[in-house]
């Protein structure tokens, strides 16, 4: 089934004015324009598929993505799709070990996103030249054999990992018919602390207004169950904050500081779990290897992946297998442009064959920017509907790409002559 | 003294073929070209003085890297110099937190390794602007306003850096003095384990085949004091191995698995301390909040910074000042091109103005394309005696830049040109 070499790469720097309207700005990212570098692969094979793949990012900065994943390109042209997903761990690591791009990495940052760009559109692909709704459908062993275990076995092996694998299969067919009914629980960020009594307002607010909380509120349930420090804090602060904020009881304080700090997150964690509140994180954390040191020192209550920040589903996968084996609840991160629509594979995977569980989990939703896609996401009853179309959901209308291209797209032309006037 | 408003910033991209000669290769960059995003920065002050920064890399990616300083350039464009070493932490955080550009990063990567150059050219610029031989020359208030704390309170704060600062004061002069007759111990990574019997050698270069170690070399004691797995293992390889080769007491093992991995770095070393092998890592750890946890949980007994991995002198500062209060030697990264430049600006102040001791430390040195800079080191004894000309050392001679400006310099037309016959 798999078939043809990889004839071109494309990569496009796709932006959107969303600062404009103030949308999506919190402490740390106060005029994001949602943005993605877009990747499209063509093959010799004369059936007219194409692999999307984007990262997400916030503006400036995607052309310097944009000329990341050109550098890595040659690792993908010229290659045949089944010698890429035939070693599908042998080609991650080729791209994220790079002998010369690791030094301006490793599997961080611009690179890592670049990498995770690319990947994605090989999924996308792959999943479409199989027909299948979900890059996911696959059996155990092949989807082991994606993921690259190096620094990650002193807690996940690859038996580990089959092993999960091949117990999620256990009642997979009654859940994957929920999903097919009800959809898996969404919760949006975009309408923020709507319906609360004035007093509590106030004093949230008051924390708000130093730009320091944004305030989630669940599209099922409307009171104040997560909190959002966007990284603004040093461990001591957020320990303080909190222990203040308690009394609102929120589920959860999300990224209360810096993504990289490991122990920080258990330290706070420590603090705030016997009051009842969780940590939540991962939006920024920048790969499997930040995830497993989390899991090990109980920094997080819930955890939060990126469909783009990471590897794509290879290196998703391993860290969705680690939360399972310390059984802590994955709620991803999703909104910017595209988030949603590719997240939502993940983590109704997570659901169908890994966790088997729905208890404390929930997927973030924004209503922002799916006009552009072509399969977009599908919300009912505040919860996403599994994907009915072939591939990852990855592709955008190329109409929207050629209008939103930056700088030369009718929607840039415009505003950067306006600036100039 | 400090004066102009910045005109002009321009970044080259400049490659040294060292692939060729295979100079530098280890187990995970297998073929590295030397190379430098390189950053000048002038100003309308008419003095003829430019500011030069650089960052290290290897090769492919300089471009990419070159991107995000053309990114970042609008935060330095057209301000005073005054203004931005007046306010040199706001500065600091300004380019660090860019709201875009921050999702790219944060402070890791690409957009680390961009801020870097550019701060390094500040940094030059201000130095000799002020005469000063080198950058570090300030007071102690003044360093610590240069240094963002967020995210390192818990175990640095202002008041901590300015009271080691101060103590660092007593016997300064005869530490200087000292310096200037015998400068600083250097060891090199060049010469590889030249000297040992067979037997030894045997054993070793089981390990050296399979590209899992080298062997340093220090110039003063040809012994096998150090070796270097260039991340190559996995925590419980790394334990295993170590624990076979122990018997060669090495002194130290250089970055045994990923430079994420603050806890792996931390198991190892718990099994490796007590067999007389401490953990040296450094020169991939992507920021402070790294550094602060790898000294949290003794994860390292050798820490390794490197001039342009971190944000310049600003970001260095906070880490030599941490090592300070955990008491762990400070002994730099060097090599590639530029590195021993820069650095033995900070060690040489690390033991003047902070440690006051040598015990247990020395800098790397690499003796390659030192011919390319204005102001190259100077080795004597095995020392790095300390620079005579203001600035930071930082500025490569113009005909060297031209020359290896990639793709258009004259050695890489005549390389690609070769290679496309």
């Amino acid at each position: 089934m798999v078939r043809g070499r990889i004839s071109r790469l494309s990569v496009r720097d796709v932006r959107f004015p969303t600062s404009l309207g103030g949308h999506g700005s919190d402490a740390m990212h106060t005029d994001p324009d949602y943005s993605a570098a877009y990747v499209v692969i063509e093959t010799d094979a004369e059936d007219g598929l194409k692999g999307c793949g984007i990262t997400f990012t916030l503006g400036k900065g995607t052309e310097v993505v944009v000329c990341a994943v050109n550098a890595l390109a040659h690792h993908v042209l010229n290659k045949d799709l089944k010698d890429i997903v035939g070693d599908f761990r042998g080609f991650y690591r080729q791209l994220a070990s790079d002998g010369q791009l690791r030094w301006i990495g490793p599997e961080k940052g611009v690179v890592h996103l670049a990498t995770a760009a690319i990947l994605n559109a090989v999924w996308d692909l792959w999943a479409k030249q199989e027909g299948k709704v979900t890059p996911l459908t696959n059996d155990p062993r092949t989807l082991v054999s994606c993921i690259d275990f190096r620094y990650i076995t002193d807690v996940l092996t690859e038996e580990d990992a089959l092993e999960i694998l091949q117990k999620g299969q256990v009642g997979k067919k009654e859940r994957e018919e929920q999903m097919l009914a009800q959809g898996y629980p969404a919760y949006t960020t975009s309408c923020a602390w709507l319906g609360y009594s004035d007093d509590t307002l106030k004093q949230v607010a008051t924390a708000l207004q130093q730009g320091w909380l944004r305030a989630d509120l669940p599209v099922k349930n409307l009171s104040l169950q997560m909190m959002d420090a966007n990284q603004r804090w040093d461990v001591p602060e957020a320990v303080e904050w909190m222990s203040k904020l308690a009394k609102f009881k929120p589920l959860w304080i999300e990224e209360p500081t810096s993504p990289d700090d490991i122990l920080g997150h258990a330290t706070i964690s420590k603090a705030l779990v016997p009051l009842g509140i969780g940590v939540a994180t991962g939006e920024q954390c920048h790969n499997r290897v930040i995830f497993k040191q989390l899991l090990q020192v109980k920094a997080l209550q819930f955890l939060q992946i990126d469909s783009c920040r990471l590897g794509s589903i290879n290196e998703n996968l391993s860290v969705l297998l680690m939360a399972k084996k310390f059984e802590i609840p994955v709620c991803p991160h999703a909104g910017g442009v595209g988030l949603c629509e590719l997240v939502q594979h993940l983590i109704i995977f997570d659901y169908v064959s890994v966790s088997a569980s729905l208890k404390n989990r929930m997927c973030e939703y924004v209503d922002h920017l799916h006009e552009h896609f072509k399969y977009p996401v599908v919300i009912q009853r505040a919860s996403y509907m599994p994907p009915k179309d072939a591939g990852y959901s990855t592709e955008m209308k190329e109409e929207s790409v050629k209008k939103h291209q930056y700088p030369d797209g009718e929607v840039w032309k415009k505003l950067l002559a306006a600036q100039e006037n």
